[in-house]
This record gives C-alpha cells, sequence and structure tokens, in this order.
C-alpha cells in the first residue's frame, strides 16, 4: 500500500519522519505489541524528539491515522473525466483484490486492530467516525455521477454507498482475522457484482 | 444477549461459574482493560480456583469463545418446520436490529476487539475461523433449503451465505466502532433486502 506510506511526504520533515516510522513499526509489531520504544527503533532521528512531541502510544497512533486520513482527503483523485462505472471498478479492484500483497495485509491488520480500538476508547471512535464518513462520500460522489450519466438506476445514494462500504469492512475484517480469506473474498465479489447488476445499474446501461 | 450468558449452563458448575465471570467481565472492562483480576472480581468462588486452571487471560478467553461457540453448536435451532424465508428474516432481525440493548452492545464490543486479536494471534485466528465457519454453514443450510422449497433461486449457497456474513460482520464492526451505527445498519438492511428480492427470492414465489 504505497499510499500507505507515502500519506507523509506532505507534512514537514521531522512529522514526516515520525509517521514513516510509526507505519513501519505498525506494520512490524500490530497494535498489541507495539510500544514508543518499537516507533523509536524505526526512527532515524534523535529519539527524545519523538519521546518529546507524544505523550503514549495512543497519542502518536492517532495523530498518524489523522495524518494519512489528511493526505487521503487531500490526494483521492476525483477523476471527473472517468464514467463512474469505472471508478466504481477501481474502488472494488482495491478493495476486493483476491491476493494481497504482504505490506499490506500487515497494514490491514494493523487498522483492523486500531478501528477495534473505538469500542471503549472515544478518540479512536471519533477518528473511525470521520474517517468513514470521507471513504462513503467518495463512493456517495461515484453513485450519484453514476446516476446522473444514465449508467445507475435512481437508487439513494447514501445507502447505495452504506451498503459498500459495510461490505469492505467486513471484508477487511475477515482478510485477517480468519484462515479462509481468498475465497471469501472472491464470493463476496461476485455476489456483489449480482448486486450491481440487478439493483445498481440502470437497465438501459446494461444494454 | 441472553443466549451468550446462558451458554454457560451446561458446563459443570465451577466451569460455568468461571464463564458466567468471564462474560461479566467483558462485557463490563472489554479486552483491553480485562485482567484475570478483574475476573476474579466477578467470580464468586475461591479466586485461587480461577487462578489454577487458567495461566493468563487469553488462555481463559480463548476457553470462554470455544464453550460459547460448542452452546451454540449444540443448541442453535435448525427449525425444519419453519419455512427458509422465515428463518432468513429470523437472522436478519437478530444482526441487523435497529437498536440494541445495553448488554448485547457491551458484549459486541467485546466481541469485536477479541476478533481483532486475531490479527496477530494464531489461536485466536483458528478460534475465528471455525467460528464463521459454523454460523455460515447455518446460514448455508437456510438457503439450501430455500432453493428446494422453491422460494428460493437456484444461487451458490455458500456463496450467498458468505455475502451475507460478511454483512453482518461488518455491521457487527461498524456498530462499536462509529457515532453512526443506527443509520448504517437500517441502510444496509434495506439495500441488503433489495438483493434478496432480486437474486435470491425466487420469481415464482415474489409472486
Amino acid at each position: 500500500m504505497s499510499e500507505a506510506r507515502a500519506f507523509a511526504e506532505g507534512a514537514d520533515e521531522t512529522q514526516e519522519a515520525i509517521m514513516q516510522a510509526t507505519y513501519a513499526a505498525l506494520c512490524k509489531h500490530g497494535y498489541a505489541d507495539l510500544t514508543i520504544q518499537r516507533i523509536a527503533d524505526e526512527f532515524p532521528k534523535s529519539k527524545s524528539l519523538l519521546y518529546h512531541h507524544y505523550g503514549g502510544k495512543d497519542e502518536l497512533l492517532l495523530d498518524f491515522l489523522e495524518c494519512m486520513l489528511d493526505w487521503f482527503e487531500d490526494r483521492i483523485p476525483v477523476r471527473p473525466d472517468v464514467g463512474a462505472e469505472d471508478r466504481l471498478s477501481a474502488i472494488l479492484d482495491y478493495w476486493f483484490a483476491a491476493a494481497l500483497p504482504d505490506e499490506y495485509r500487515d497494514f490491514t491488520r494493523a487498522i483492523v486492530e486500531l478501528r477495534a480500538q473505538a469500542a471503549h476508547d472515544p478518540a479512536y471512535r471519533a477518528h473511525f467516525t470521520r474517517s468513514d464518513r470521507f471513504f462513503r462520500d467518495y463512493i456517495v460522489r461515484v453513485i450519484r455521477d453514476g446516476i446522473e450519466e444514465g449508467v445507475f438506476r435512481d437508487v439513494d445514494p447514501e445507502r447505495a454507498a452504506t451498503y459498500l462500504q459495510t461490505l469492505i469492512i467486513g471484508v477487511m475484517t475477515q482478510r485477517v482475522t480468519t484462515d479462509e480469506d481468498e475465497n471469501v473474498v472472491k464470493m463476496v465479489r461476485t455476489e456483489y457484482g449480482s448486486y450491481v447488476e440487478t439493483c445498481l445499474r440502470s437497465p438501459e446501461a446494461s444494454g
């Protein structure tokens, strides 16, 4: 997931180095075994700089998540020149890819663990509420554009987007918490394809 | 979630008391803040009995999860006298209920946290693989029966069941990790309803 590693490039140099170190340590150790010391081990600059910035691992991780989301908000392409069907396919190719590169698998593990912190920590919950809202709005825009282009039916874009996002969260979770992920993802993609054909695609567009 | 609390009844008396104490402590503190001491605080018998049984909190929690799954395996009703459509509706009523009672919400939080342990702990991953397999097989049976009854189309039961299970896991996760759960669940249920109407229900049955 090169985007996730690249996100730090926009920040100032120290901040960027902290974010890169956090990303590397998170992929390597996961949430439960992560410590500020292990992030410091990935940090090329003075360790005291890192301890000076943050009081604890959750403070640092929340900053990391916000920084990553800001990056996505600035960079995720709207691509008005690309048709809505192709943009939807790109979303499915990204989230429902059958096999995951190792780095992305490690990062997905970490994100599933970080999201689980939201079950009891309001600061994580606020982050994932904002983050889900942002990615859902992105899908809403794709569906709304598809309706305007006449390739999608006149569905409720918010509802259709929420549905897809829930599937994506379910897939991410299953990928890293069970041993059967690849089959699961393939089946979900096929079945979501049936839904798209019959519930989302305009009968005219289906030709 | 009275089933989850009742599951311990089949075990022997000490085992049952340990499981009840674990359930209560898990709902109260969640995974991250759970300690053997906090489980012992809910345990009416000799604390040393509890320390004698288990080396650490994860050993106890894995035993708790297995014990709960055994209970479901023994008790979940097959109900061959009830039609497949009604059995599917019962699954949706259970998992996609708009509002959650407090106790069930606390338990859902705990399960989402426990599942996240599977991202890095093979013992948790083995449990959730087995657990997902069991609940998926239950849905497979409902769909297969519906095809035989002629109320569902000739779909791939395994694929349709995996799809629903992925949605359920997505909904469980969103319910407790964001602040927007109720709307999300309503929208997912409505959209899944469209999928059932057009992709799952037999055109003859829809009449």
